[in-house]
């Protein structure tokens, strides 16, 4: 058991919390709580911390998934669980899963050899984790194929986004791009349609028939997408606004255009 | 100007930033920021505190406001701001507003005498800050005529809410019910169709139509709706999810059932 916040491990976690380089290096990330716990997929599991009471609790699970990925486990008191965590009431599980996303070979193939109609996600300088977190979970929900971020995003495997995928995190493909020109240039090579939106649309979101390939771009939440990658969209979609709301959040407006798609597509 | 955080006017802010019973003993609430301090309507300021670096920066937009609505003002130290604020990096400027919406009014008037067709959201037992200031926002961006909330979600004068409402808070009508299942059964006896958002839905949220008198209810984000407020409802809609989401966040959940109603009536 680990009592002392000095420990080594104890700090090791703390950064792999706060820093992003952490995490990089080692190409690992935190998860908190039951449900992440249950969610991660047990060869991507590599050490699991619990408090006693949690592990008492919970016993029979902690032990199946110990089992299963033959990983590190490590009981924590609660004092030493609450410096790791990220959250003010830890529910007394976390875990160090590794970093590995599809996303690459997603990218690459659905350029080439798409498996259903793409329904992309271009996100350009999204910043806050809990819409990066909800846009990623609602991705799933709504069918959507892969995410595409510009390397500006917020981490994805910032602990505040890894929570608010609810799991999403182990599903979706995303991938990081350094050249978002590059890639939009690809996608419309390819006959994938890309749609802006932008308060300067000229279509009203549900206009569109996004039946055939499609990409949306969202922008960050306080500017919206920037001119350059908002240019190279073939259409500005916009989405119609009563009362005097001037925008809406990021994950709102993602939802709106994901939802209006995925309802195209089921009739 | 106030320079210590033991100040009596200093100890009330911070009352009425933590504490609901502290906001509805005195029928105020704060807003805090720049965005909000250009929302709040005149007649409803009560009091101004800011920076003197705010103060200098947007000196004459202090000073209308400060004329026009007639109210006090001070200024704070950066210490005795920071102290004060919900936020880790305040914009220096707070303001004390009274607590005054239209929404015993407008359910009143809704029943009986609607000025346009009533698009209503029922929230049930909504708990999260963020989500109920998005979904405040979010209504009035999709044509709400107004939010009816149990008696047990959480306080829209939390700042946390104030904050994500973005100024929604000023403009859609809301009210706080004891009885929610009394004033299901007033909506239906006045042909208002009631629809619970329910992972046992039987139809799709797009199939109905929503271009008559609707009333959406949300529930709770981690329990969903109570079994005796989503039995009241005249039909169930489901919001199909692809992969293996369980659920939606509520924000979203409300955002798809609003927008496709805003959809249906623009058409």
């Amino acid at each position: 058991m680990i009592t002392s916040t000095s420990n080594a491990k104890v700090k090791r976690l703390v950064n792999l919390r706060k820093k992003r380089k952490a995490r990089d290096t080692e190409k690992v990330f935190l998860t908190e709580g039951l449900r992440m716990f249950e969610e991660v997929p047990e060869d991507r599991l590599l050490e699991i911390y619990v408090t006693e009471h949690f592990y008492k609790k919970e016993k029979a699970l902690v032990d199946a998934k110990h089992k299963k990925s033959g990983c590190q486990m490590e009981v924590l008191t609660d004092t030493v669980m609450n410096f790791v965590s990220d959250t003010k009431t830890p529910q007394g599980v976390l875990c160090v899963v590794t970093q590995e996303n599809q996303g690459e070979a997603w990218l690459e193939k659905e350029l080439k050899a798409p498996e259903q109609v793409p329904l992309i996600m271009l996100l350009d300088n999204l910043q806050d984790p809990g819409n990066m977190g909800t846009i990623l979970r609602t991705a799933e929900a709504a069918a959507v194929t892969g995410i595409i971020m510009s390397s500006d995003c917020v981490d994805v495997y910032n602990p505040k986004v890894i929570r608010s995928t609810m799991g999403s995190i182990f599903r979706v493909p995303f991938v990081y791009v350094e050249n978002v020109t590059d890639v939009i240039r690809q996608m419309k090579e390819h006959g994938i349609r890309t749609y802006a939106t932008h308060l300067a649309g000229e279509l009203a979101y549900d206009e569109p028939d996004y039946r055939t390939p499609s990409a949306f771009f969202v922008g960050n939440e306080g500017n919206g997408l920037r001119d350059q990658v908002a240019e190279l969209a073939d259409i500005y979609i916009k989405i119609p606004m009563a009362g005097q709301v001037e925008s809406l959040n990021a994950a709102i407006a993602a939802t709106v255009v994901m939802f209006e798609a995925g309802r195209q597509r089921r009739h």
